[in-house]
């Protein structure tokens, strides 16, 4: 797909190692510099190879604020390890400096006692603030937002609003503010500021007779699938956030919510290949990663313990006929092949709202027809090789018709248990995979040796 | 992960029942007005669902304009199935409403036939624009740039550039226009206008005076990771696109990258899952779909047989020890679990720069680890089993030895695979999952019954 090109070529000096050297020589200004010269990726895998020791004299060397930037460049596992590595006061320090929305991911990432700890040691109003961004939902509207937007009260002149704006100017670029929000005495959302107009109202009006009345809002429960639709069907940069009594709490971004939308479709993937408990990047320690690992793979055997049993039943038909020992492992492996591309068609429909978790039945009836004719070719392939091989036409329609009738077990199967998890408030793209092996293992295993038992005698002759 | 939400439970009347009594009645406005109340998702859900004559009358109903709106909400996978099954000259008409960037996507997606019947009806000045752009690689900024860009020569003045904006409002509404380029005679780019300055600029001035010098630009090769990354360091809404010889063609938006950025990902999901050459949705032909999973499933039982015919060299061993076919798909299907694993987590670091191409050897040595420690736990887990179940703890040794060692192959082979892939230029998402279940379980019935034939006398006492 991609072309090869320079960056994939090795470098003569890898950035880490000039990195190393520039902290060594411990020059604030130079490492800024040299940091700011390569690219977000360069700069996420320059970090990870730097040794601990580097790295915290690299953030002694940075202000809180720099650091933050440099964190921008990095995956929130990575920040959250870098994090987890620090005092608390310190720590504390760099979390009070992130916007909001990343304040809570980052200490969702850490773990309770880490994250407590960190609040801690935090300014007491902040820490509230994040407090309660950590209330909500990491995919919703209120897991998303940011706190620190504009809004003044309707009664407010044009002319205060300059006032304020000139008087916070600093404070407010950190914003990327191009809306204000106007609201009630009671904090409800009334309408929307747009900062271009500002300057050219007169300076006398009330702002509520410069505003867009009754603006689009989404609540703090409006989960990531609404809002990339709200996104994608119109021109907004942000969407204010209201609670359930109406006030107004926050403003969630276009670039944050495509983000997310984006980190979902990683995670599936992910979670998919049995990576659990959010992303694994291979700089973290060792034993975090063997944990995290084995947590899902012993699962997994435990259910493999379970699925292969079915052979132990068979024990005499298999010694009986030794050669269904050969196609008891391909009968397995397909069966999970043709069940989990139904599961990715699956959990793709459902994230792009193609299907809902409801029509399980329309699902089985699109999935039936593609394991029929899929059985019938890939039985009638795996049958002809047992044909070819031993020279015994019922061994081959033994386990050709077994992987056949199993094929369409295994979509059908594929196809529905993620519409039944989602339906279930279950992570579809997490417990998929599993149990769909265990159980097309145990019934391909079933077919292949419960027909076999029952053509016994012209399978041995 | 969301919560149960409204969108989950079954509506009374499904959108597409509604949309259907409204095609029949035939009402354009009416139509409009339903399918923009519903959000895009819905959209896309009701078109799959109507009968092919429904979505015929209901193109035949709405103007290209409206139509490529309606475009919109659909995944690209729908909007070429729905162009396919249209009329070339009908098909044409829609194509050639669509901006450039799309028009490359959705004309790659047709096949070249298909695609070149639409391209002969299409008005030839607009053919050749789309030709042009169908031959930029799909993931790099020739691929992803739109070509309807604002472009003035340096000596124009400012009063002639807003003549120009004046007479051509309306045509340029659709740009999203928030710069111009400026360029020298031969087309060179030469500075950045920002339409903001425009109004405030002294009329009688050379725009040249007035913009930007030696903007950000980036060639039609570059690829996909850089362009996210420059967008992730910057807040630029677009960046301008130059042809080898510096001329400019074109400019590539952030919506548009990071959109792509995260079909990649989605993309590499489904491949992994054996969904290859694209997207599938449930309402496009099952012979189509059948077909397309059969692709990769043919490939994969081929696979299969190759690695099961170790354990036909090793009949003996098995019909003197049958215990061990109930092992071999427990070792097969775990060394593919614990290879996944890596595979997933090498294919994330690639994607986000984590690691690149020539450090398998790191790799290496960041995986060994996790597969000794692993391997000794799955293979004290199922050695146990062996032994508690058969009472025999030599088979416990061979079983749970063989599988140890097997872990360290595959998560080795799993970590390395897509580095070697994307070296070789090859789709790690693609390859790496059928090549490493090919070795892994060629290798794990290899230790099983390799080990088993050695220690065969303790086995069978």
């Amino acid at each position: 797909m991609t072309n090869l090109n320079e960056q994939e070529s090795r470098p003569e000096v890898e950035p880490w190692i000039q990195l190393a050297e520039l902290i060594d020589q411990g020059d604030d200004d130079r490492i800024d510099e040299f940091l700011e010269s390569i690219p977000p990726s360069e700069t996420a895998r320059a970090l990870s190879r730097l040794e601990s020791e580097q790295r915290q004299k690299l953030l002694s060397l940075l202000d809180p604020e720099e650091t933050v930037e440099l964190f921008n460049d990095l995956p929130d596992e990575q920040v959250a390890h870098i994090i987890e590595s620090l005092d608390p006061r310190e720590a504390a320090l760099i979390v009070d400096e992130m916007p909001g929305d990343d304040q809570a991911d980052i200490l969702a990432d850490l773990g309770v006692a880490n994250a407590e700890a960190i609040l801690q040691a935090m300014p007491k109003e902040d820490a509230q603030i994040a407090r309660e961004l950590l209330q909500y939902e990491e995919d919703t509207a209120g897991g998303l937002m940011i706190v620190d937007y504009l809004a003044y009260p309707e009664d407010m002149t044009v002319a205060e609003v300059l006032e304020d704006l000139d008087v916070n100017s600093e404070k407010y670029t950190d914003y990327h503010v191009q809306y204000a929000y106007v609201t009630t005495a009671d904090n409800k959302l009334k309408g929307v500021l747009r900062m271009r107009d500002i300057p050219l109202a007169g300076r006398g009006r009330n702002i509520g007779s410069v505003m867009v009345d009754s603006p689009l809002s989404v609540s703090v429960h409006t989960p990531l699938d609404e809002l990339i639709g709200l996104f994608e069907e119109s021109e907004f940069i942000g969407i204010p956030v209201t609670e359930d009594d109406g006030g107004l709490v926050g403003v969630v971004q276009r670039d944050d919510v495509m983000e997310a939308a984006g980190e979902r479709d990683r995670d599936s993937y992910l979670k998919a290949s049995g990576i659990v408990g959010g992303d694994e990047l291979r700089s973290m320690p060792l034993w975090q990663r063997a944990r995290r690992r084995l947590s899902w793979l012993t699962i997994n055997i435990l259910l493999n313990i379970i699925s292969a049993s079915v052979i132990a039943v068979y024990q005499d038909t298999l010694s009986s006929v030794i050669a269904l020992a050969v196609f008891l492992p391909i009968i397995s492996d397909m069966s999970g092949c043709s069940g989990n591309q139904a599961i990715a068609v699956s959990i793709r429909e459902l994230t792009i709202g193609m299907v809902k978790p409801y029509e399980v039945i329309r699902v089985l009836g699109k999935e039936i027809g593609i394991g029929i004719i899929n059985g019938i070719v890939l039985g009638a392939l795996l049958g002809m090789v047992a044909f070819l091989w031993k020279g015994n036409p019922w061994l081959g329609l033994v386990v050709g018709g077994a992987l056949a009738v199993n094929t369409v077990v295994a979509v059908c199967l594929g196809g529905s248990i993620p519409l039944i998890l989602k339906w279930r408030n279950r992570d579809p793209a997490l417990a998929s995979g599993p149990i769909l092996t265990t159980v097309t293992d145990m019934c391909g295993f079933f077919f292949a040796l419960g027909f076999a038992t029952v053509a016994l005698k012209l399978l041995v002759d």
